[in-house]
């Protein structure tokens, strides 16, 4: 059952994406290329499962759920920038720099983060103060105070011994803040109550520090193949990672507590949010 | 009293800008840094100029007129990259990258862009749906359609001998986009008619050719130093501009029949406009 709804928002959330109107020129081309090149759509997936948790209509929120994409996808693009991470693949595919140059990844990276707020506008999404509430909140969790104040963490960290709390605080920047907004939105904008939203909040806060976990787990231990990007790559790059200060062992264990601290956060919710409950699993146990 | 009504707005918004809380980090230091380092304001000034000529109350459109600053402001550190312009001076000082370093300068590009959003939700700007439609149309403006297209197109056009129709394409994106949006957005939030804000519209668009023309005649007449960047930078890299195409002479003409046209726009809006018309007087008329 959690696979068929799995597959189920990832298709709508897939064709939703493949219906965006991309122009002719080498911009559209590039920005098209990263977005549509796969991935794993959390992000839109956290938002239409949240909306239906809390008993609203997950193809309402779609336009939302595809701006968090397109929000990722930027931040993906800018990171791999040669005076970033320098990263030469992504996502099983070169990364945007290394086929369209990197001038035209960075206007890419623009113009993906500019569109998203474009589709939080979509007249189709509510009632405008839900969704100024939801523009604000993302613009929130994307910026200085949430992502990308996380990626400039992680950029000063770099070669230095981090502590754990330091290490928390770049990941609840650099992907927790995305993350419990994406949950968030959904809720905001089917309209729950305060008290579920809380609910939802504290579901993906503990998902995002399983999930990215879990990411520095899969760098040491992942098959470069099935991942779609080179092994090893925090090492190499001298990055401080759970697994680098805790061992294998006990970050095995931490993703095990934090993946039971989402689930018992759902309590409030009920049967409706058994797959968000199963999410939690499949993130802990994925291989890629 | 041109200059008195000038002085009021920028001051206006220099102060907001000023009272922006910044925290105490790089990625925080580094936006401030672009944002606070002084710049002639016109986006955010045209914008509480035209929602003074619609009969609004400027103070109020103070934090929409300060995002598009900061959208502004992240167009010009990501444009003065290596990457892109390769320019190290920007406003009379180092530009951002030669302060902060290259990854630093394209994340305080994100964060001002996504900041900007921030400040276009600010509660007291009015009531929600106009502020969506706002919203809607700055995302439109500086995104893959406007401004980050125009920025494309620039790039695809060095080195190239570019034909007029081109060359408006471009400036159409890369500046207008943005200028017209501020003009429109102070007309929205003061709840102009739509016929006033298609004035509004007008205005922007010739003031915004107007302006590039002369931007283009001052990298060739100008003094370096009251420009506070270099002059003659565009021949160097070989761009097309309005001067290189037409001549000084053919030039200076079309500036000067932008400017009576973006006048001539105003008539709708009688004597409450007088401000935005000679503004367009003094655009044609500044050195720097």
């Amino acid at each position: 059952m959690f696979k068929e709804t799995l597959q189920h928002y990832s298709s709508m959330i897939e064709e939703y994406i493949a219906r965006i109107p991309w122009g002719k020129d080498i911009l559209n081309e590039s920005m098209a290329y990263s977005l549509v090149g796969g991935g794993k759509r959390i992000r839109p997936v956290l938002a239409l499962a949240s909306a239906e948790a809390v008993g609203g209509n997950p193809e309402k929120v779609l336009p939302a759920a595809a701006a968090l994409e397109l929000i990722h996808t930027y931040s993906l693009i800018h990171d791999d920038l040669p005076a970033l991470d320098n990263d030469d693949y992504r996502r099983g595919r070169l990364s945007n720099h290394k086929v369209f140059g990197e001038a035209n990844a960075i206007l890419a990276g623009d113009g993906l983060l500019t569109y998203a707020f474009e589709f939080l506008t979509e007249p189709s999404l509510g009632q405008p103060g839900q969704q100024l509430r939801v523009i604000r909140e993302v613009a929130v969790a994307a910026g200085k105070n949430g992502m990308v104040g996380g990626q400039v963490l992680d950029i000063a960290g770099e070669g230095k011994q981090l502590s754990l709390a330091e290490i928390e605080e770049i990941h609840k920047g650099k992907t927790g803040a995305l993350l419990t907004v994406s949950a968030r939105l959904g809720g905001i904008l089917a309209g729950a109550a305060e008290q579920e939203i809380e609910a939802l909040t504290r579901y993906a806060q503990a998902l995002g520090l399983a999930f990215q976990i879990k990411d520095d787990i899969l760098d040491v231990v992942g098959d470069s193949e099935t991942l779609g990007k080179p092994v090893g790559s925090d090492l190499r790059q001298g990055k401080s990672t759970y697994v680098s200060l805790l061992g294998l062992e006990e970050a095995t264990r931490q993703l095990h507590s934090q993946t039971e601290k989402a689930q018992a956060a759902l309590k409030l919710l009920g049967e409706k949010s058994a797959f968000l409950s199963e999410l939690a699993v499949y993130i802990e146990q994925r291989q890629h």
